[in-house]
């Protein structure tokens, strides 16, 4: 597969000993040739891990030049010292690529994002040796690109990356985005990690407008045990190399619609690749009254262990699914529920109907994705959201005893 | 065990075949034999079961005779029939105990309670078989008692009952209690159902306001998997057969220390023998803003997959603890976090300290229950919380085929 790359970043992925598997990528740099503007959408958990609170002040911003990020150590619930330590990658960083790229990058022009194990002190020697080498081998091109991609990853079984070209008001624009899936390191917790970079011309504050919409139909979307990380980073870099004016209007449009289509195929990713995973649940729900009320619903569904390991076992439990639809908190209209798994009807009009439990229990063991389709109302609102199946392997991975 | 039955309650618990094991319970009846207060409080799932929808219009009563209840069935999602059968199992009852008791009971003195399989009509021929069977076994003492609180009764691996005898205002009271857990019939899903008699002379105001407030500290406060069922039950039946008066005052507040200390007792054996089940964890939040505050944390961190797989795994991972806390959605003052696990401290002041992971790890290994002690703040809200812990068990029972 050829990635469509934009034009004027630099990608460096290196092995520097934060993760203890040996040969594993633990440190990406990702390098703006010139300043780009930046967006970012951070995780809601009021406890947040120290790269967390430094991006969130930095974001949006017109003067980007880095993203640094670091796989095997959280720093998270590591008090003043993390903080610290989070502004010393940041210097770290600067010093690096102004001796690489012989150009002067600041402290304040970096973004940082960690993810491992949480409530350790970063181990900064590992982490000084890692930015100095990543920041040597910052290259263009495809290698450099997959690289720094695999550097994000905790325990995720593969990759996760996507780009595409586009047409965008006569001018070729490429986006390009890697992210990191629910993984543990010691084993702690899933972090989800995603940087978007872009050659299009954007301000900070379209940047930040279009990357919180795309979040919100993308990666907000999705989860694996419902656990939000206190590291959750989403980052849009936008460095405007493709030439060309500010996108305005409906040009503008255009260009969200590729992140957000991009941002899903992305996400997507995660859930697929979740721990112990065998199948990607997709749950649509329609009908409900709001938006927000579909998403509320989809999540209540995806987020109950038994309509999860249902699918693990191919059962075609369909009870399990209305009734968590059932306790979500929003209102249903219960005589107009429909709910179809993989196409197949299973509950019409508040009432059951007779289906062939062989048939549909084989469609769910034979297909990857499993979809499940439910109607609450006869409102407007609807939501996607994507999760992955509770098996024994997540169990098995999760209980290990490693602290 | 001797039990401490209240007076003038009559009990049978018998086969009739709704569920498929041999010979297991499947049908209850409890009979006041003069009219009684009852009380109900009942799941908060907007798709709720026939019985439920005809208990929640009948309490809180002044005439109640009688409560029925089967397992195997759940008499949930089954349309306009469903609630036929629900009527027609108070007519069956009001019949059989009419005839055996040589006394007239109507219908609408009747209470029913369902739980089992999802979507699926009531095998009425059994039902109606069973309570013509119950109605003649009814009696009075311990092992028609214990009969009934197993036919309430699905996968559970053993009965959960309670009992106990007060002095409230010089008299001798008596307060019973039976509760079914979360089990799988089908395997479907949990349903908790909760009976609870007394012989206090109580209105049925009171007895409403201190079944709800009862609640609220116990069984609203206890989950296995966090899946809230559409059949959850929980009566208070009270017939003053003790004599004396009606409670007031101090007397009031008496029994309602009695009750709430019964009812935690009875609520905490759910989880203790939730699905698949190793260990009780009690998560005790303190420092919150408001109590509601308290019960948003604690129960956020119930239903952390990560935090109950850790416990299974005897894997003191105390920041899965702190970021699931994290994420309730209520203001959380981080400095001041302090987290110990069976007594041990891991976390102060929003800083990890040392700690001997072995010895962590061994005291959760070898104790039944895991206590977890979280403050959050400087606030006086403040809540208990019990659930199980999330084991390879639990995931094989919950995906094997059935439907």
């Amino acid at each position: 597969m050829t990635h469509f790359l934009p034009k004027g970043f630099r990608f460096a992925g290196v092995t520097c000993g934060i993760k203890t598997r040996a040969g594993a990528k633990d440190l990406t740099l990702i390098v703006s040739e010139s300043p780009a503007v930046a967006a970012g959408v951070y995780t809601q958990n009021q406890v947040v891990a120290a790269p967390v609170v430094l991006c969130r002040s930095r974001t949006p911003m017109n003067t980007a030049r880095a993203i640094v990020v670091n796989s095997g150590n959280a720093n998270a619930c590591t008090g003043t010292q993390g903080d610290a330590d989070a502004l010393r990658m940041c210097d770290l960083v600067a010093e690096g690529c102004s001796k690489s790229l012989a150009d002067q990058v600041a402290a304040d022009q970096v973004l940082v994002m960690s993810t491992g194990v949480i409530g350790r002190l970063m181990p900064m020697s590992k982490v000084e040796a890692g930015i100095r080498q990543a920041s040597e081998a910052l290259a263009v091109g495809e290698p450099a690109f997959l690289d720094a991609s695999d550097g994000i990853l905790t325990t995720d079984a593969g990759r996760k990356v996507t780009s595409r070209s586009c047409a965008v008001a006569g001018r070729e624009i490429h986006i390009a985005g890697m992210a990191k899936g629910a993984g543990m390191i010691g084993p702690n917790m899933a972090t989800m990690l995603c940087c978007i970079l872009t050659d299009a011309l954007l301000t900070a504050e379209q940047s930040q407008r279009m990357l919180t919409a795309a979040a919100n139909k993308s990666f907000n979307n999705i989860s694996v045990e419902g656990h939000t990380s206190t590291n959750d980073t989403m980052v849009l870099m936008a460095n405007g190399a493709a030439g060309g004016g500010a996108l305005t209007g409906a040009e503008e449009a255009a260009f969200a619609e590729h992140l957000e289509a991009m941002c899903i195929e992305l996400a997507k990713q995660i859930p697929a690749d979740g721990e112990g995973a065998t199948h990607l649940i997709e749950i649509s729900v329609t009908g409900a009254q709001t938006e927000t009320d579909a998403r509320t619903i989809s999540k209540e569904v995806a987020n109950s262990n038994l309509v999860k390991s249902a699918v693990f076992g191919g059962d075609p439990n369909w009870g399990r699914i209305v009734s968590a639809a059932g306790y979500a908190g929003v209102p249903i209209e219960t005589k107009r529920l429909d709910l179809q798994i993989n196409g197949i009807p299973l509950f019409k009009s508040g009432e059951p109907i007779a289906f062939d439990a062989k048939t549909a229990s084989r469609s769910i063991k034979e297909n990857h994705t499993t979809l499940i389709e439910l109607n609450v109302g006869s409102g407007t609102g609807a939501c996607k959201h994507w999760t992955s199946d509770l098996t024994l392997d997540y169990v098995r991975f999760n209980s290990e005893y490693t602290t």
